[in-house]
């Protein structure tokens, strides 16, 4: 980028020749803090992970999110901390908010540490296989050394090394941030197509702005669920036996979901905002079944110690007679085995959550619209997009919709105030694309969720794709994992056909894509060529997006004139 | 049936009229035993689960497979056995097999117990969720009575009912059987798409024979290895730790394996036999992690009999040092750990097990060819066709494909003698039907998996459905179990596509179905129009799928007619 600005400003080459100088994957590297490459020595080097969320990080080891937000002193990040964990889940976000960086042994590029630290702008090097995680003994080993918690290392999440010791970090050079500021002022007149971001909660709304996202493509409702004061709410929701105690822990949830929203739509004044409401399958807010099953077995050999850390450790779930580990054992139990699924990801979750309980597409519907007419009241510009997930058949459509329209109404008729918005639906299933012009009928917008319809069209599970992908990228089986970059050849058929069919029953059906992929460049591309309105990714991918996008843009502009010379 | 035949000898109707009487899946209740409705008393139905595989069944509860093959006599089917639990898994299949007929609580028309038991002809009620089945305890629990193992229960397959003691039942009548030859014989001259059974096992060949079956469609290797003197081999191999050690248990289970081929090739004389290789994620073969966990954490507390009923049972995986607990259990959990996935629908299984190990293709086809060979030479005519499950991409087509052929080159060349022989593949993936065209180019035929293909394309775990299906019927949303009866809206499209485009890259391309739906009458029509050249079902359902391929070539042809006439 610096050679491309250099050039133009010497009359060698045109800004329009410019643009195509840097790859859009490499802009990010000017805004995060690296390693100090001077720092580093060959012989400290642990190991080779993945490069999943850019920019270096050097911390204290933490074995538990717990741990972490401890070390790193209750959120006032005083001491740096890496975060070691096999694989996160996601019931580790408050440790991964704390952390400085993010080192995991298992997971891909898709995995739940690095979706969640590239959003997060956090360094992370995933799937460091080399490295044993002993998370019981709270130790790494890795080339016959041990490290310990409290032991510093060093992760470059650009390069995915794992660096021994304390290696020296350098900041974004302010003149690199000028010169990105000039350049974008370049690249942005070509570009057609928007960027938005995928940002959960007010602070990655704001960050999204800062890099230029107009507009949020994906807010899941469910992380605002992670935060300390709501687990326990949202965990008595899943808890509740009938709907009257649902209600009851769902109007706990409500002001906190409306309070999340209201910061949402303030940091995108005059912008959209597309929120989905509740997607994954209710077992992950509860104890993994197994951990139940052990503590359960072993319950009667227990010390007096060991039982009063099970109590408070379960005191959340709400579960009544908490005390008494003998019926609040059992019960959790019960509870989680009946929500326990063979195969998750195809099973209890997305709209099929909403029309079970029509309730929880009601309360979240209500503190959409709800902070929606509140910060209108303040003269903000507000354009909510209520996106109903997972959708495989127009009915299910119909039936959310229904419920957020009558909400809306509602709410609107309480307040006195009227707010545009649009409910959509994501086409994440391979049965939602070729059945898109019946769904687009009562769906206003469509965003293509290329996370889950990668997983569906090839049959691959995200959590357990690394057990196969080495080898078939080794044999040149698939040239490269298409949860990475978008699988044109395939899942891409489906996003053409989505999209044309979609609009022959509504023709200004508003088009964008949600998954990892809105901030891959050449998926980018993709989109582009495809028409799609808007792609949308992480806050720190936007400016891969908009520099793709316009590349898109201008090179398809180039090649219409060279068509019309010859 | 009976009317039909009465009418068409009365010269009231024609022939070509009367095989449209009765409905295609009546005729199976012509061949299977029937409770006697005259000894059936209204109070004492306990339950009414779904009708998951026909005929009436009387016996003893028994709650586990192995007290089921031992209350049954070994073998000897002496004493008639209701196998009853919760749901089961392949490890209950010799229990199964040994039982008169099985309940589940849990589980819908395509869960394991109703496949699995409709390929046998035996009776079976799944999904009884009144019933709760205390597997522990041994007892189940219905309307406030307690049954335990000992105690009579009559199930009606057909109707879905659970009965309360010992019905007698009525055996298929002699007479019926002749009408039904006859009127079979009236059916058959109008068919045009062949039948093919699914069978894994020479009984189950020589069964589908009986019922008029035209060679076979599913072979599944998997189900060959559940045998008792099989299992250990195959956990060996699994368990293996390097290339060399698999190999020699592949070793083990190579003549094993060509001896089940041998009985099926002998039992389709003159007929093709589609063997697809092997296809379950491994770790199916292997006790489950929770059950490890749990026995690991308690094993201190155990005492002698508990550790020695242990060690038996975990004798059978070859572990080294298996009479310390200590040394197993760890090592058998990291194995399963290593195995496990979050989705195994999704996962580590079909073709990319024979991608990451291709020493278990290489078994698997010298097995089928070396028996190809052997029964050539006995005058058996042999067709065999090789199907790779679960491909996504033409390389791994190809890659499998090549293995196949330089195996049955290598046979050939030793033995001296040649057998015809296609390789094909299963269509199961959304991509699959998407790039049919590519994997075409490598494949002779395509089987579509429905099963799989209806889980990928809707986003639905077989295993998991009953959670969503019974709202998702009540409200209307879906109108069928898109398991039990094929999607022609959105499934029914990538077949089509599919088959369009795999004949555009070669025409003479065998196009079947092998999915559960093979049987299901209004799916054998939808295959029908769609120009595929067979559909593949479980024995007892060849007798259906047969009327119903002749109702819908006899229906287009009097369209055609009635269409001139005009």
């Amino acid at each position: 980028m610096r050679i491309a600005i250099e050039m133009v400003e010497e009359g060698l080459i045109t800004k329009e020749q410019a643009i195509f100088r840097p790859e859009p994957d490499q802009l990010v590297y000017f805004v995060v803090p690296r390693l100090d490459e001077k720092d580093v020595k060959l012989e400290n080097v642990l190991a080779k992970g993945l490069p999943a969320s850019p920019g270096g990080a050097v911390g204290q080891i933490a074995f538990t999110a717990d741990d972490a937000v401890k070390m790193a002193g209750h959120g006032t990040e005083k001491n740096p901390v890496i975060l070691v964990r096999a694989e996160t889940s996601p019931e580790d976000i408050e440790g991964m908010v704390s952390a400085a960086g993010i080192l995991t042994s298992r997971g891909g590029m898709t995995s739940h540490a690095a979706v969640v630290t590239r959003g997060m702008g956090k360094s992370c090097v995933a799937g460091a296989q080399e490295i044993d995680v002993d998370e019981k003994k709270r130790e790494i080993r890795v080339k016959g050394q041990v490290f310990r918690e409290g032991d510093w290392i060093s992760l470059d999440g650009s390069t995915g090394r794992v660096i021994k010791g304390k290696v020296k970090t350098v900041p974004p050079d302010p003149k690199d941030l000028d010169l990105l500021d000039k350049f974008m002022s370049w690249v942005e007149p070509f570009r057609t197509m928007k960027v938005r971001a995928n940002a959960d909660i007010p602070r990655d709304a704001i960050n999204a702005r800062k890099f230029g996202a107009e507009g949020i493509g994906l807010c899941r409702t469910e992380h605002m669920f992670f935060g300390e004061e709501k687990i326990p709410h949202m965990r008595a929701m899943i808890l509740a036996e009938n709907e009257k105690d649902r209600r009851a822990a769902l109007k706990k949830l409500l002001p906190m979901q409306r309070r999340d929203f209201d910061g949402v739509f303030r940091a995108m004044d005059g912008f959209p905002v597309t929120i989905r409401t509740l997607d994954p399958p209710l077992h992950e807010f509860l104890p993994p079944r197994e951990e139940l099953m052990v503590n359960l077995a072993t319950l009667q050999y227990m010390d007096a110690k060991q039982k009063k850390s099970l109590v408070a450790k379960y005191r959340d779930y709400g579960v009544k007679g908490a005390n008494d580990l003998k019926k609040v054992l059992p019960k959790l139990l019960e509870r989680v085995e009946k929500l326990h699924e063979v195969n998750p990801m195809l099973g209890h979750r997305g709209c099929r959550l909403g029309i079970t309980y029509p309730e929880i597409t009601e309360m979240q519907a209500r503190a959409i619209f709800e902070a929606a007419v509140a910060v209108t009241k303040d003269g903000v510009k507000v354009y909510p997009e209520v996106m109903i997930p997972l959708t495989a058949t127009v009915k299910e459509m119909a039936n959310q919709a229904e419920i957020v329209n009558r909400v809306a109404k509602e709410v609107f008729k309480e307040k006195g105030r009227i707010v545009e918005y649009l409910v959509g639906t994501m086409i994440e299933l391979p049965r939602a694309a070729l059945i898109a012009a019946e769904i687009a009928k009562e769906a206003e917008f469509f965003s293509f969720g290329t996370n889950d319809l990668t997983q569906t069209t090839w049959g691959f599970s995200r959590d357990d794709v690394n057990k196969i992908l080495p080898t078939y990228l080794e044999q040149g089986i698939i040239k490269q994992d298409p949860f990475a970059v978008l699988d044109q050849e395939g899942v891409g058929q489906l996003i053409k056909m989505a999209t044309e069919r979609g609009r022959k029953s509504r023709p200004n059906l508003k088009v964008g894509i949600c998954g990892e992929h809105g901030g891959e460049p050449s998926s980018v591309e993709f989109c582009y060529q495809t028409g799609l309105n808007y792609v949308s990714c992480s806050p720190f991918r936007v400016l891969t997006a908009r520099l793709a996008a316009a590349q898109a843009a201008a090179g398809e502009k180039m090649q219409g004139e060279a068509g019309r010379t010859k």
